[in-house]
């Protein structure tokens, strides 16, 4: 195992019926900001629970936050935040949401010329209004962790900072019963990326990191398909079982002292950001290609995720790899997430652009070990086609 | 699943050579007053590490903390906190330490006459002392959690206060190298026994809680008995998996959403309260007979773990279960720990005292379905004679 050092603080409410816990969550002297997106919560009760649970408090809202958060939108709450005297963010949504009220709440403190500049430039983010986040669709991870996306100019970009991580995050799983079947299947994939981004690397023998992976990884296959079958898409216990897997993918536990991956995501976000692909469904059509690619720098990790997630244990290593990979694919399309480029209307004459973006975003060195130079991204990308 | 609310605040430091993270992790105009054992930190140089690291700081020292720390001993230090103007608090040590330091870190904050009164009485804790530790014996869990056990005239007993959970946890594996078989045996059986409170109940269909579970038994097998084997006890590796599951075994994360049972623990402090035998092997006598005499409330569950934990998927379901509880049995005989109240020298005259104890103590609905009443605590402990 690596040396290292892991907290999260945020203050999780779990089930059904916990958006009231928001009105204790948050002080009552606050003046809060309401973000959202596109206005489902609407439709499905949860701005009415938000609405009820700060009836106590004042409070002002933000809405119009889209998927991969752009820079533009996220800008506009600047106005409201200073006319207001706004000091807690409260982001009701998934994890463009959360990720795009991380960069307003960082930007609002923000002393340089431009925010931007704590995203493109690595700019030191110093202080951040605090936030809180009622989650409605198990993904991202957002919710607990420091990290965020944000999108501007078509570059898609990660920015970190402990100030972020949401002081407490509310986790209902009713609330994603209302999700449609694609934002479902997103969901369930990007977790199930992110527990691979950090699983499916070189062993350093930390036993219970690959557990508690293999344990998400084997949840998400379960339940995952049941969330999308007829017959229980108002199973709450499956929802809660995503919901939970989901935070815990990205919550910084399961990478705390084994190396990480992340080339899939940093390839993914370009074909989102050139393309405007969902991102899961950018990490569906990378992550095969990776392991395909990467199977010896992976292989013994590939070894112990065939017989533990797929029971496979016949056959030589690279009979029961192939197949590892397979089952994967097979899982994504079970999922009714795309595997292919092909599928998502891109063939070998998009890889050049892919590849140029990429390197202009400085992600030339990928990987666990650092060596998926764009030469190799554009074999992945040609394995993907 | 269940409803919860979790959080866990600690920023943990794990891996060789982190001692000297305490150096920036505790406030420079702090007056520390660092908490110790026997002295054995004196002898393995985790005493030089820490003093090397606090060489900035004005530090002060309690020693003599013992094992199953007693209200006596630890009400000493309260002159030492007065009179040095103490405002922080390092346990270096395991558990019996570390919880040691909890109490004092409330009882020098405590308003009521009586500290004991927080323990026995449930008044209120409204402050305590901040505290950092540095654990040498991966085991109790108690360097993330809140709660503490302390003794007092024989009477061993729980408390518990956000308040206390220590700020930090310093968790260095090869400090641990120097730990007597018996520690180590007591070390992996109590993190194997905190683990099963809280998966061996009734099914309630949390999958995730259930894997990261049986992550953290399937880990403490396969080291275990590692870390006792004359030729890897000097395998940092083996210390670290243990150590980081001992941790994950009781810092709220597997427990959150599902039921618990913790009808072991509290037999088991009986046993520790009027008998004096170590913590973990109270538990390796009591686990197995609550096995036997709870199947028919447990057996969803027992077939659960004989298939994920021991392999078993062969026979009817009763010789399934019964084998996995014989086979846990011979994982607490591999740990050189015993499983028959007869081999620590007990017999059936001493079931009477040991029931009249729990009975005093308001232990009288254990179990999770609180229907293990002093009758069933009976059976208990005849089956484990």
């Amino acid at each position: 195992m690596l040396n290292f050092s892991f907290q999260n603080t945020t203050q999780i409410h779990f089930g059904e019926d916990q958006i009231k816990t928001i009105r204790k969550a948050i002080p009552k002297t606050a003046k809060v900001l309401v973000t959202y997106g596109g206005g489902s919560i609407k439709n499905n009760g949860v701005y009415d629970q938000v609405a009820q649970a700060l009836s106590e408090h004042t409070w002002f809202e933000f809405s119009g936050i889209e998927p991969n958060p752009s820079y533009d939108t996220l800008m506009k709450s600047q106005a409201i935040i200073r006319e207001h005297d706004i000091d807690f963010l409260l982001a009701v949504g998934g994890g463009s949401v959360v990720d795009g009220t991380k960069f307003i709440a960082a930007a609002a403190k923000f002393e340089g010329d431009d925010p931007w500049d704590f995203v493109a430039k690595g700019q030191p983010i110093k202080q951040a209004l605090p936030i809180g986040c009622v989650l409605t669709l198990p993904a991202t991870g957002s919710e607990t962790n420091a990290g965020a996306v944000v999108t501007r100019d078509g570059n898609k970009l990660p920015f970190f900072s402990p100030l972020v991580r949401p002081l407490f995050a509310v986790l209902d799983p009713a609330v994603t019963l209302s999700l449609s079947d694609r934002q479902i299947s997103n969901g369930v994939v990007d977790a199930f990326v992110h527990t691979m981004e950090q699983y499916l690397t070189y062993s350093v023998n930390g036993k219970v990191q690959d557990r508690f992976a293999e344990g998400l990884l084997l949840t998400l296959i379960e339940e995952g398909p049941k969330a999308l079958a007829a017959d229980s898409t108002d199973d709450l216990e499956v929802r809660g079982n995503i919901m939970w897997a989901a935070t815990m993918a990205l919550n910084g536990l399961i990478g705390a002292g084994v190396p990480q991956d992340w080339a899939t995501h940093m390839i993914g976000h370009e074909l989102t950001g050139a393309h405007g692909i969902d991102h899961a469904r950018t990490l569906s059509i990378v992550l095969p290609a990776v392991m395909k690619v990467c199977t010896d720098a992976k292989r013994e990790k590939l070894l112990q995720y065939a017989e533990r997630i797929w029971n496979l244990t016949e056959g030589d290593d690279d009979t029961r790899i192939n197949r590892a990979i397979e089952l994967t694919e097979q899982f994504f399309e079970t999922m009714q997430v795309p595997t292919r480029l092909s599928q998502v209307d891109l063939g070998e004459g998009d890889i050049d652009a892919l590849i140029a973006k990429l390197t202009q975003h400085g992600m030339v060195k990928l990987g666990e070990h650092g060596v998926i130079t764009p030469e190799v991204s554009r074999e992945i990308l040609v394995k993907a086609l």
